[in-house]
């Protein structure tokens, strides 16, 4: 059987994880984290391409790309799914399971992070695991495809 | 009498028009759409140059680079249209007759698209309509100028 | 090909076009506008038939006589847009398309005008170019045809 | 290395899976998934204890004697999720890892499905996976732990 | 034609009837009142069992027992009414028509007590008519099986 | 003894039941529930005057002239029911035990219709029942007069 | 000097005073006020025309003819006061000195009685001191003409 | 008959008159205003005593003093209108027929000014007559005394 | 004189009390905590009965049941503070005298920890004294009695 | 041991006690109750200085005063409670035990008495025991030092 | 060229500074930070007299007496920026630029502070920046003079 | 001692100053204010580099390049400032002390620009002063650097 192909997109800040309030996000960077991913999907039999941007477009742009290309989406749209309806809209245009990630909980921080725009159009959340979240993810979206 | 020099813009996922929820904005695709746009500005005597992007700064851009080169502007701002205040800036910064379309009718959707951040300086609103309301948008503005 | 059948409708207030607040709606008579109108009407091949009433109840009773008379509604509630859910009914009852007109742009006057109770039920809204709104209606009204 | 010990905990009306609005919860039994979620536990290295009620009182007290029992716990607070204050007080009273589950995607139902109360006090949350968020949970519990 | 099997519950304080606050609810006990019910139920041709409790999780038990045993449910939920999603959900997933009583006119009293978080969904609604409220309600109820 | 008199009212777009939306209102024409009405009163020893209208002041009008020529109302206001505080003045203005009616469940349907400004001032609420809840009505209001 | 001429208008329900609700209004009949205000009006040198309606558009359509024919209004507009923009662009509308008038202080009632959408178009208040509110009305009407 | 006596305050700013914002307040000064008011509570057979204070707690010193020295109150509390609780109790416990008054029409102003935490307590209020305000509230105050 | 009888109730999660976020509520265990209210009480010449649930039901249970046994009741809510209207009608039904009561300042919590749906149907409140707002209230409780 | 010097402010309206709204407040003279107070303290080993003010900047005065030369406070603040931010800085500002009373329960009152602005800045509250509450304070704020 | 004369007001509690809250407003005293400000001011050619109070009305006395003594005003209104209308009305009467200072960052504080009833009648604000903001503010006053 | 280096943002559509909207923002072009600043900067001992994007993401790279480069940022958002929780975690995860900057007083505009959603993470902020705001912040950073 043919490994899943997956995008896993980080949004805005999140290429400075391991520098960025480490007392909310721990210590390790985000270049670690990727690697942790990788492996972690390997072994799940998934091809992950990882991604970040700081901007709203650029991630719309990589969302549309995504079709054809891969079979599910995994986001972490970082202080966007508070806000950008765009982002939403081309979550829902592209038809593709898509889990929203957020290291921290969001719902402990504070109050204009408990609202996501993003997340009624998403297959499902993983919240508060730290860059577990992203592993966890991962194994969701295989267990819907 | 010299045509009239019109910009139309797309904002984000209208690149996605004829495959995107078609049940709301149709079967036709966007290039298919822009081509009647164009044979329909050219039977007004409109030079309508079409534009699309996903990123907010880039048709703020745009719209700053209409200065001088249009006389005015037909604008779909897709999600952005909820809360970009600025590119509400920008068009009122422009000082030019901008008139927003939506192919679908917002307010039959949800509460949240309900709402126009850009809806105050604009010259008119054409909703509902889908492609047709582009030229109709364009029949609008033109009767403006 | 025999022409539409359309009823226009005019709401409270808009018996004073060319006298109330000109600064707003503009120096031409009601009259005089039903006459562009009728006119326009005429080219487009649409038989249209023009009401005013400055009563709610009137105007419902129009809208229901107007089933198996008319193919389609053109209307300018006034300031029942924002309050009038019995208009709203009326409107979702009679099963006809029927567009939203205002002459003035209301997202640029009170809040209270910025929301329409009736604009959920109607096939599209034409809003902010003066008497042409009716124009424009009636053509994307007969597109819809 | 001897299991983890966990406790997970079904809230109201989630004895009625496979039968109760299987359009969202699925046609699997409580038993049934009760029973996968036993071997994928028993799996991980976990000794899972499962309990049910329609009770609030008695999920507290079944929280409160968690304490020197179990290493952690998984909720799936049902509906009083969204206004259970004294739930909340027990998951910050106890002081154990909890994680927050639910089947289906709250965020695309009701707008009042939207908050949960407990998420506060919660480590994380897992939402939309049907009944596989449950494992999910189990499999961040365990890493949290 | 065998007699309907219909459950009838009085929610928390309504044991008090009689006893409390008798310029809102009348002078007869809850005894008086069931027994009423009872007689007026047989006369319709209903099997009307009744039950009585201040427990949100018990109501949610005795409704999920009708299921199978009872062809409809009248239910006043008493101050739950205002708050319980729980019972809400009970209601919903065992699919029996039901229908939601207040002896008291719910909306001439406090702000908090205008809202039902239950009545979306009951088949209907009868309040403000006392004790009579529960026989009207059978009758309804009747119409409906 | 002499018939109870009573006046039933059907207020905006009522005329138009077994024609419009038949999937809410059923299909059921104003006429023929009328009939249905009329006979259920006249077995129940009442005479039953009933009235439609599309506007708010004549129904005001007619609750005037019941004054001494009824003992009761029962009311159906239609869209009026959600912002004619005009109304509900009239009807605590007249000190008639009145009757609120509602065919559909009100409260499953769009938010603004979940709030009745006439309910604080009527006696009862009927809700729910289709054109059953006239009868109700009835039937609740001769128990309160 | 020729006598000023004034319009003065109740609103619905207001035909009903000293029959209704006699504990806020007085038990002085509509009548008997109306003699008042003429013999009142009368002695300041104002031909005070009174009119009363339940009718919204027929409060209008006076407003309306009121032009050219009167120098000023006196409305107190009962409920509609609340709610009826139509009334307001009504005044608004005829550029006349318009006064506001409420015999029972409204801000000591229900709270839907403390906004009045017509005020900001109105050129004065007059709240609270029953029948002689409509005295002052025109005193201060007759000040500002 | 010997004249009523009546204490008349005017709030914080009111001692700028014919100063502060002439656009709105006229250009009279306080002491101009002052005169008239004099003149015509003489003529009316009142003895008005006049007060100015910028300070919420001389406001409400003077209000307590009023007891047994006068028989009535005119005040224009300016800004403290739309938020001292204070000003309100002590009105509310001197028992006295109490005047509200202001000049401009607050309900053409910004939102903050439509609001009066004291005009519950008043017997009445007169607004928008500028100056001739104060005359009125003590013709309306003498009515009412 | 005979002892006063006095019930105390203390509701979800307080049987934690020592163990629980001691940091807010002290460390005195629940137990500790109740044998120095029955020494201060009996020392008022007080019987106090304490119990505690963490069930709703049964804490309006326990209310029910004081009628005719005790003269007064003292009750810790816990979280069914904000928002247990089914224990506010509860107390409102047995027409005794209550004293709600808080350890900690719960004003200097969470926000939804300010509101208390039980407050406007006790006597008093005691807030922030620690285990000495129990000793507190009993005090009051028998000033009252 | 020395006596707890202690500083107990009245804020405004509060002289009037005996005087104003006496099915409020009871009879009780402020001079009575104070007096009952300062027996009251003596007996508890308290030195406790009372001041009354209608001046928010005298309380505030009064409260910076009391560093160094009490130990603590017992304040009713009145209406200030429900508005003054600046009171609420001087308490903090302090750093002084506080306690706040209220002689009747504000939670049975307006709703703008439910909110406090001091409390979160206070020690503890004591609400509803008439003159009692203020000795009941004493004792709190006895127990605190 | 002669000094430029400035007013500048520090409102409530900013008498303490050195003592209050130094977490929040630094060590450094009134008096010390005074002598700085005036030192600064002498050096920027600026006459600068500086008052304390914490009374609202005795403010809006030193903002009046202003007008022909000062050039311009440099206010810190404490707590009484965030509810003061009449300060603000104030500020507006004088028509001399006014800047808003706060030394602590009012926006990383608590929600009620974010919101400034004065700033939309200053000219500018200036927020964060300790005992400096009042420097800053006199160079940004001089500069608009 | 070397300069200090400082990142200066102008954010969307602040690159069409002298042109856009001239009275509310003055008649000096970008470039013409760019130089007034560096002119300012370099007489403080400032190395002010000043970059202008109408890209949210381009400024969320410019503040994550600043590390390491600059000591400090000043920043004018432009509109993005009222929604770009991304651009506010973007100030806070670089941990440099960034002032906030407006050249108009936007809380004398409209009501969406009263709320700043970076001001929270910011040190400081100036508001009001035309161009000359960005010299202030200069010079407020300078102090707290």
């Amino acid at each position: 059987m043919p490994n899943h192909k997956v995008l896993l997109l980080h949004g805005p800040n999140l290429n400075l994880l391991g520098d960025r309030e480490t007392g909310i996000y721990g210590k390790d960077t985000t270049e670690h984290i990727n690697n942790e991913i990788h492996a972690a999907a390997e072994e799940m039999g998934i091809d992950c391409e990882i991604r970040q941007s700081n901007h709203e477009g650029t991630l719309i742009d990589l969302l549309h790309g995504a079709r054809g290309q891969f079979e599910g989406v995994v986001i972490n749209a970082g202080a966007l799914t508070h806000y950008s309806i765009a982002l939403r809209d081309a979550i829902a245009a592209i038809r593709m399971p898509t889990i929203e990630v957020h290291m921290s909980n969001v719902h402990a921080r504070e109050e204009f992070r408990h609202k996501s725009v993003i997340a009624p159009v998403c297959a499902g959340s993983i919240i508060g695991f730290g860059k577990y979240s992203y592993i966890l993810a991962l194994q969701g979206l295989k267990e819907l495809l």
